[in-house]
Parts: C-alpha cells; structure tokens; sequence
C-alpha cells in the first residue's frame, strides 16, 4: 500500500523548497475573508517598482523591448520568476518550479544578444507559463496525479523521465521563449475548478472564494497575478477559456489542428471525437495573436501529424480591420446569444453581455440574435465523448497511488462504467458531424439578416453561467463544450467585475431545469462581488486570425487593450 | 425472406434499360479469350470520328473548349452517355445511368451561354462521372447493396430517397458540371476488385482478364475506355489509386478534409481513425488539378464540418516548376521503394519503378532510397480500423435482403467478431500518431541526403504488387494502405504496358513470407501480357499541389501528358 499522503506532501515541500528564500513570504496571507483580492496592490507590496514594471508589460511590450536589447532577458526572467513564486504562495498555482533554468536561459539569451546584436527570435526573452501537461526537461509532469510522481505517465523507467520535451516546448526553445514553471490542473482535467491531492485547490486571486477556473487553474491563477505575460493551456471543454473568463483577461481556444499537441501527456489520450486542443492565455490579444504566429512560423506542421497546414494568415486579420476603417465606417456583424436554452447565466454575466452589445452598438456594428440548433443535442454528445471508456483511464491513474478521486470529479468519473463499442462510438461521431453540419447551415442563413451580405462574423456568448464558479458548485459545463463539439476557434473577452449593487437576485425568475435551479441557486452577490466576468467570441473552424482582431477590437473598445 | 436474386436481376435491367436503343450493342462482344483488350480501336468502332474527338480528349482541353463556346455541352454530353454507354456493355461498370438529365443539363447550359455569352463556371459543360456513393437525384444509391435498392442507405422512406445531393454534387452542379452516371463498386468498399450482386464483376478494359481494380472500379473502368474525362471516387485504403493504376490513367487521394466528403453514402461510417476520402480520377494531371481546384474555388469548408480550409495554392505547385526552371536545372529530390519489406512487386511493376527511376535521373533530380520506419506496423494498424465494429455495418447491410458476401469480402468480413473498445480504439489511434510522427522525423531526415538542402519531394512506390489484380486473387493491400494511415496525398503514374517477353519470371526468386508467396505465384507473363502498369507518387500530408506538380512533370517525361 502505497502512502500516498506522504508522496504529495513530499512532492508539494520539494517544488515549494524551490521557491529562493528571499522570495518567501515570511508569514501567511491574511485568510480570504479579510483580504479577498490579492491582486494589484496587495501582490505589488512584495515587489520592486522595476519588477512590477517588466511584470505588468503585456508580451508584446516585453519583446518590443528584449528583441531590442533594452530590456536584459535575465531582469525579465527574474521578475516573473518573483511573481510567480509569491503568486503560487498565494494560491497554490505551480505544479513546477524551475526559475535556475530559465535564469540560466535568459542569460544566454542575453550573452547571444551581445555577441550577435540581434534576438534568436521572435519570442527572443518572453517568460512563458506552461500547464502541467508540457513535459519539460529537468522536471516531471504530475498532471495532479499523485501516482505519476517519479514516473513519465505513469510509467516508471522509460528513460523519458526529466528528459523528454513535448514538440511545442521545442518550438518554443527555438523562438526565444523562457520557460520557468508549470501551473496546475485538477487531477484528470476534467474540471473547471483546479484541484488535487498534490497542491489541494487554486484559488481565484481576484476574489478567494472562488475558483481559478479549469483545468489550466495554474494558468489563470498565475496570469491573473501578472506572475506571468502568456501562457499555454489546453481546452477539451472550456480549460483554455474558463480560466481565462474567471481570472479576466483573453485566452483562445484554437480549432484543432492548428497548434501543435504534440508529445504532451493527456487523459484519455487517443480518444478521437473531440480533440484537446493547445493554445495560449495572456493579458492581452496581441500577446495571444504574438504566440500563434511565431509558433506557426516554425512549420509545427512538419513536426505534428495532427496539425493542418494553415499558416498564419494577416489578410484574414486584416480583412477584418479593412472594413472597420473602410470609408463611412464598414459593418461587422455578431450574433448574440444569452442563454444555450438549458440554463440561464447570472446576473453579472448577462450584464457583462450587455454591455458588449452596447459596445458594438455603439462602434456602429450589427447585432443579430443566434437562434441555432438545439444546444443540449451539444452538450450531450461532448458529455458522451468524456466518459468512452467508462471511467478506465482516470480510475488506472488513481489507482497508482491509491490517492481519492475529488468532488468535483466524481459526477463523470465516480463509478467506473462499461466502455463504448466501436458502433456506439461511430454513432457519437455521424450525430456529431450532423450537428455539425446543421449549425454550419445556421450560421451561413445568416447573412440574409446581418444587412452587410456576409453571415455574422462572430457570436457573443456566456463561456459559463457564472462570472467564476463557487467551490464544488460547478454544475453545468454546457456554455462550454458547444465550441469543442462543433470545433470552433473561440476567444476570451474580459468585460467587467461583479457588483454587488447591481448584479442583485432575480427573484421572480423560475429556474427552467434542475441545471438551471443549481446555477440560479448558487449565485450569491456577497460572495461574488469583485470578481471577473468574461464572456467569449465564437468564430467558426480555423477562424484564429479573425476572432482575435474581433476580440481586439472589443477588448479596446471595451478599455482592456492590457486586461 | 426476400427474392434478392430477382431484385438484382430487376435493377440490373432496369439500369441496362436506360441505354437508348441505338446504343445498345446489337450481338454481345468476344469473350476475353478472343478480344483481351476492349480499349482504343475496339471501342472506337461503335463511334463516330466526332464523338472519338471529343471523348478522347481530356478534361482541360473539354472545358477550353465548351467555356469558349466553341464546343456545345449537349453534344459533349451526348458523345461522352454514348461511349459510357458501350463501356458499359463491354465491361459492367455503372450502376446507374440518367443520361436523359445530363442532356437536359447540358441543354440548359448551352441556353444559358447563349444568353450571357459566358459560362456558368469553370467547368461548364465538363461530364463527371461518380462513384456510387454519391447521392445525386433522380436516382439511387445502392453501393451494390441488393438491400439498398428502394431504400436511402438501406433505409425506408427517408424522404430523402431519389430527392437528396451529396454535397460535392451541388457543387459540382454550381461549377457548370455535367453528371450523367454514377459508377460500380464491390459491395462494402472494401476490396481492390469490383463485384456485387447486382451487375456482377467489372473487368479490367484493357485486360479482360484482369480486375478493374476498386472500390472506384467503375470509375476505373469508364475512364479506361474514356467512357468519362474525369470522376469522382473514394479511398480509405486504395480505392481510387488502384483502379487508376490498373486501368493506367491519373487519380490522387488527398489528404482528409481537403475535399468534402459531406453527404455520400458510406461503409462502417463514423470509424473516425482512418476516413475515406473523395478525390479525382481522370485521363490527364491537368483534368485532376482543374476540378480539385474548381471544388476548391467553392470554398467547402463553409459547407462541409470535416474540410479544412485549405484554399488551392498556386504558390506551392509553382515552387516546384521554379525549382525545375531555375538556372542551371534546378534539382528536385525524390526517394524510391521498390519494395516495403513485406511484399516484393511483380516484375512489371519493379521494371515501372526503375523506369521512373531512370527518367527523374535523366532529367537531371536526384533519387535516394527510402528507409522508413517499419511498414508492417503501418499496415497492422490500418488493417485494425477496418474491423472495428467486427463486421457489423456490412453484415447487417448483407442482411437486408440475404444476399451472399462475394468471396473477395471474406478474408476481411466473413465472421462476424467481437468489437472493439473505446480503449482498444483509442490504443489504435495512439499508435497511428506514434507512427506519423516517427513517418515524418524520418521524411525530415532525408533533408541530409538528397544534397538540394530539402527532404525529399515524394516517394515513388509500388500501390499494389502487381499490374492489375486476377480476379480473387488479391490478397495483399499493404502497398496502398500506409498511406491511408499517414494520411498522405498520393497520385498514380501510368508508366507502360506488361510485354511478356521483357517481363518474365524471377525463378530464382525465394518469396519472404506467406503474403510474398501468394503475389508471387499469382504473376503469369501470358495473362499479364497487355496490361496497364502504374505506381504512386507520394508527398506529405495536404501536399496534392506538389504532388500534382511532380506528377505532371513525370508523366510528361514519359509521354504521358493525356494517358
């Protein structure tokens, strides 16, 4: 029997002791109900105002200046190797720590700039965050699963083990970025709250009583913190965007095939109906867009069997801007839609809805309501596509350590079941192509309401029902797996933060449905007031190009051109 | 229990009905024994010099003409229902004919040019002929089911039966395209020949002796009596290439999402692993570039989930001529595999190899020998997605109306069995990427020994081990099917002619195992005497631009420009 307990916390004090002494808090954080946000001031006071300048530039900023030699990428390294490590102190958000390495790589980063006076690449110097799915050298990879330390996978003597690099952290390597830590998931990484036997629960660092969202938790706790400019996450049915929306800045969610997946551990890997996806999270939309385009430029097409050959495309970015600057003022078209017809979402984020049709109103642009499909014909067939195996991959993961399945996992993995038979999965796949093809037909009928000829450019629509979800209380993921069901390309726009003066209980609304009841019950001013709310930009498949300068273009409108 | 002897016989005669009288062959042809080949002079008797001028000339130089108006559609029409018609007759390769709605079309697009003095589209007034698969109204769709007669997939009143248009059907319909018959398949798709129970076998026009290849063996077959200039047919293992390669004409299998294959009948749909693909068969490089392009211009990803946008790219087709056209002769690079390992080709088929061989030298590329990872895994693993669901889509088609499984289904689909797991499944597609991506590192490798700086541009291979299969005896797919599995573009070359004074017996030969011995012993000079010899040319993932180019420029070095 293994003692499993022991294992996590040795695991836990190991990264934790990794953490410089200078950069430890000498006592703990006041408790979330007298300090909610640590965010902002309440993060800066540990910091040097040098260290809080390099840490709230956006990526774009901090390559401007280190592809320039104006900024060293070792002072940079070491900012965010700071912020993060008081970040993760704060809310328990790393799962990795390697500031020595990354502090040794800016260095050569630096010594290559001084002999060659220019930058390796693009990314030449910029800090990057990666999601405990990256293998990285030098460290393990846990993904939460207390039964995976000391293995590659859970498997022992691979010879992979701290040595392996997936794809992307070698694409990454080559364009310059630095890479310093992973963040963490919750075990399985099918949950939109981030949580496991490891590190326990990350906490949502603009207001403590809430999660950091899932399954790239880390990330959005860390990003959120500034600890980090940009980093990586994946997105099976919301991780990439939930954390995103609940710490409030942008993150996409890219159509599958686009980036490069790569080398990267995974649940249920080989499960083929509805792709993890990788993409980037970060504090502004041209840090995103900045990402993309220097991982695209390594041809990670030549390097992935599963990523399609589509550069990045700057004349589908800029067909976009070209009709917003068009003589007289060009029209873009959205559709907006605030409820899936299954559950309705709170108050802040049906305001948060609002104010963007406000904006686009305003910016001159059209507004349509989306009446698609059935959404529930979506969220059934994406619930199907979890649970396949009946449970097998997540149950042989626990049962390596014998460590307890969390609450927030047991709804679709408490009780291993049977396994779908080939003809079963085959059913899932045509009805999913059906759906697929329908809302696709929808989308096109459009264009005979937007008045600019062309069908909507976009969708606005919750990402989830509530601004961040309450502990355990994260019932209904339907806002979400939608945009994975039908592959769509879909980014993070932060709006606004609750307030509790205005975001009061509807109290003459009747809840449609028990999911519904849940959602509506859960919603508590108090308890919310502070906090993010977000909504997302659906595009169609493979629509990055456009969906970013979309969401840019609402981002400013909006004041977040840095969120 | 159902009569299904009589269905067949029902439909068969109702198909051969449509033929008009004057076109009916008054006294059946010579058997094989007498009449071998059925090509050229011998179908050229039943038609008149004019009809012979049109239907001889291929797809580019169709449309060059009825886009001018120098070439009427109606009459284009008529002589290609004319001499498909006689193909027919000669050899079992449609199954279904509406000749009467093909004239009709081509009548209104004559209208319609004399109105507008211009064409509908790019290829307006070009027939097409198409696999049946293709839902295309007016007529059914059996895939040479007995149970599909009367039904939509084998199913009752639909609503859609006779009434429903695949997609590329519309789309071809909006270019100008003239359908005019839907072509023969072996039921289930599954094999290399051509035979169902409804028309029977389809027979090799060149080779009366020998398979027309399949699953598009209709297609093969019309199109090596240029019966059609250019067709559509489906590949998850070989199906378009064989029957292209055997009847000695061009075909490619794109990649997967490159066209779209929305709305076509289909076996074990929804097997998500490796998918079928639709793609061009047709008498010239040029006639597969013009409708591939033409589909393309329609943009159907808005209009098929699986496409991926991927528009024609002139640039990488011209990357190649400039390589070629550049001062000095610019080197191209290609690798060459005579056999993978498992099965050794027959004699014509290694002379064809060595002929292409020596014509890329003397044009001056390089050749080097490709090494790659282990093909026996690659066609393991293909093999394995056939039989996901044990049998069960093709036995319960079998079973609506009783009729027996042809001999040449048996190997594959004779019992039914177990089927696989969500977790075996997903074992599969695990192994599958594992296998692309160590593919594709090995493809990169090659960039250190072509000496142009480049990994190769294609492979050139054997698609199956011998000219053409003899009828049942077609026992070893794997020289087609790797592709399928790494999802690779690949287009057959038509290099020459089985001479049986050249192409004689190895007797010195020891076969490698138990496949090797049954293809071996399979080959007979005399009754190969005649026959059509091809192989493939192989580029990457979504290169058909490259591929295309690269096939051009061989076949023209071989004569070859029109097969």
């Amino acid at each position: 029997m293994i003692d499993w307990k022991a294992l996590a916390t040795e695991k836990r004090n190991s990264v934790n002791s990794l953490i410089p002494k200078p950069w430890r808090l000498e006592s703990p954080i006041p408790p979330a109900s007298e300090q909610r946000d640590v965010t902002g001031k309440f993060i800066q006071q540990f910091l040097s105002p040098r260290e809080i300048e390099i840490t709230e530039t956006d990526a774009v900023g901090i390559v401007k200046n280190t592809t320039s030699g104006s900024w060293k990428a070792r002072e940079v390294a070491e900012a965010f190797c700071h912020r993060a490590a008081l970040a993760h102190q704060m809310v328990n958000c790393l799962h990795e720590i390697f500031f020595d390495a990354a502090i040794s790589d800016a260095q050569k980063l630096d010594d290559y700039y001084a002999e060659h006076k220019k930058p390796i690449g693009p990314l030449h110097g910029l800090p990057v965050s990666l999601k405990d799915q990256f293998h990285v050298k030098g460290v393990e990879t846990t993904m939460g699963y207390v039964g995976w330390i000391g293995t590659f996978e859970g498997k022992k003597n691979t010879g992979k083990e701290k040595i392996f690099e997936s794809e992307m952290v070698t694409e990454l390597r080559a364009l310059g970025a630095v890479l310093y830590c992973k963040t963490s998931v919750p075990h399985t990484l099918m949950a939109g709250e981030t949580v496991n036997n490891i590190i326990d629960y990350t906490w949502n660092p603009k207001n403590r009583l809430l999660a950091s969202g899932g399954s790239s938790g880390g990330e959005g706790a860390l990003i959120g913190l500034k600890g980090s400019p940009v980093g990586f996450g994946t997105d099976i049915g919301g991780s990439i965007r939930i954390p995103a929306a609940f710490n409030g800045f942008y993150g996409i969610r890219p159509s599958s095939g686009r980036l490069p997946y790569e080398g990267m551990a995974n649940s249920m890997d080989g499960q083929n109906s509805i792709l993890s996806v990788v993409g980037p999270l970060g504090t502004s939309v041209g840090s995103l867009k900045l990402v993309i385009k220097s991982l695209l430029s390594q041809q990670p097409w030549l390097h992935d069997p599963l990523v399609s050959e589509i550069p990045w495309r700057d004349e589908q970015e800029q067909a976009i801007f070209d009709i917003v600057k068009s003589s007289g003022g060009g029209q873009l078209a959205f559709a907006v839609m605030k409820s899936d017809g299954i559950v309705q979402p709170q108050p802040p984020v049906l305001r948060a809805i609002e104010m963007v049709v406000k904006v686009i109103e305003k910016l001159g642009h059209k507004v349509i309501e989306w009446n698609p499909p059935s959404h529930s014909r979506a969220v059934d067939l994406a619930y199907k596509t979890w649970v396949y195996d009946g449970g097998a991959d997540v149950h042989d993961a626990f049962a390596l350590s014998g460590e307890p399945m969390s609450n927030q996992i047991k709804p679709a993995y408490g009780t291993r079941k049977a396994e779908y038979t080939a003809s079963q999965i085959a059913a899932v796949n045509i009805q999913k192509r059906e759906y697929q093809k329908e809302y696709m037909e929808y989308w096109n009928s459009t264009s005979a309401l937007t008045g600019t000829g062309r069908p909507v450019e976009a969708i606005i629509a919750p990402v989830a029902p509530f601004p961040a979800a309450r502990p355990e209380m994260y019932t209904y993921y339907g806002m979400s797996t939608w945009v994975n069901l039908l592959d769509y390309s879909a980014a993070i726009l932060p709006v606004t933060q609750v307030d509790k003066s205005i975001d009061v209980i509807d109290k003459e609304y009747k809840p449609m449905n028990e999911h519904d009841e849940k959602v509506y019950s859960s919603y508590d001013p108090e308890i919310y007031d502070g906090a993010h709310v977000s909504i997302q930009v659906v595009g169609r498949r493979f629509q990055e190009e456009k969906v970013l300068a979309l969401t840019e273009i609402l981002g400013d409108a909006l004041g977040k051109h840095i969120a």
